[in-house]
């Protein structure tokens, strides 16, 4: 699989929208298995698979050297249970990585359709709405001021206007903040509302803005194939590189009206 | 706590370097639990704790609503089984999230300390061999100049030349490449090497540089407390905002030698 992937996109600026062919970082989820036990999911760019799970095992400490490496391959539907591999090589100490990103990666995704409903709000707003966003985030981002080493997320109301933010080291932290804030204050689902967050746009981001019924989200830099995937089924309109007066559409692009 | 702190750090330019304050996001790791089980570790900036502990439930579909939490607290050490906020409240089934930072943080920490030997590597390097590192990043960089949304890691040698170099949308998994490589080509452990990330320098990555005993990390973004921390514990020369003829020496700085 490749590490990028064509999407047609719509592309805003201060004149007519345009749909452009744009190019996306892939985001699959890859299954680490030790022999027949599986360790992890981790979402990563293909590309190197046996090498990320080299590196993966040996500084989560599981191994000490190459050493400890009999085999690495991937693992076929039919050899899911990795038996064939451990019988072929005939030792009893064996220590395989066998790495799947198949049937395991849909596994994962098929348990959020399962969890999330797709959104059915006819929520929409101006693309000026979404112009005036990432600068009253940027003057609402406190300590990134200082340290440069913060993501922030904020939650805006459908006039744009800047309702909370939170900012934290990790990206996922900062949303988590912003809506376990709207859970306590009693003000999920969040229908009427936009989520910004300063980085890239994630599956994982997707899928917490669909739990909290969040319509929109718009990312300061690129969104991947994933959590393009994810919104397109979610019914969710997924905004990247929301910068001054431009911005790309990856998913639901009815939700932005023209002024 | 607060989100930021100030650390002495030495910050390189084309002149003499100089010794001042910086200030840096604070990163600690914040357990969550549900009444008596410890649920997750998050590494995390402090403030609005609370906020992340229920919107992590939330969207991790743990809770359905706000309605599902009767208290959220923090877990002191002689409260660390969380069994008189049980007691007081009375009900059978409560839905506790005690967050606590202190002990259980301490526990990961040492964790780490017990697997991971200090460095005493003599390695050092020119300050012009540092200024040199970025350039050569960026211009390996071949996914996400077309995407603009993957972090890379590159393995340099002790003259700066770059000997590898991976991308991936996940921070983390860049450098398992990196070292993964360096693993199944017998590499490891690679001593005379200097580390560069693209991003934020965080406490995993230098535990993980740690594993492979690289003794220097250069990242073009900010370093976070615990990261220092550890590279500090570690004798690892942590560097930041390494850009063009600049970079902050956060640990170790005698590794970094003036030309």
């Amino acid at each position: 699989m490749e590490p990028t992937s064509t999407k047609l996109i719509t592309r805003w600026t201060d004149t007519e929208p345009i749909q452009i062919e744009d190019e996306l970082v892939v985001e699959e989820p890859l299954e680490i298995r030790v022999g027949q036990q599986s360790l992890i999911v981790v979402m990563r760019t293909p590309g190197h698979d046996f090498e990320l799970a080299a590196g993966f095992l040996y500084t989560e400490s599981l191994i000490t050297s190459g050493d400890d490496i009999e085999i690495i391959a991937y693992c076929d539907e039919e050899d899911s249970e990795g038996l064939d591999l451990d019988a072929e090589s005939g030792w009893q100490r064996n220590f395989h990585a066998n790495a799947s990103c198949g049937l395991c990666g849909k596994m994962t995704i098929e348990s959020v359709r399962q969890q999330v409903q797709p959104l059915n709000s006819g929520f929409h707003a101006n693309q000026g709405v979404f112009y005036k966003l990432n600068d009253q985030l940027r003057k609402a981002q406190s300590v990134f001021e200082k340290t440069g080493g913060l993501h922030a997320a904020g939650l805006f109301d459908e006039k744009g206007e800047l309702l909370i933010i939170r900012e934290d080291i990790g990206r996922h932290n900062a949303v988590d903040k912003v809506i376990g804030h709207a859970l306590l204050a009693d003000l999920v689902p969040l229908e009427q509302h936009i989520l910004m967050v300063s980085g890239r746009a994630s599956f994982e981001i997707v899928q917490k803005a669909l739990f909290a019924r969040i319509p929109i989200i718009a990312a300061v830099s690129a969104a991947s194939t994933l959590a393009v995937d994810l919104a397109e089924e979610g019914n969710l309109t997924l905004i990247g590189f929301m910068r001054g007066q431009s911005m790309a559409v990856y998913s639901c692009p009815e939700r932005v009206h023209r002024e």
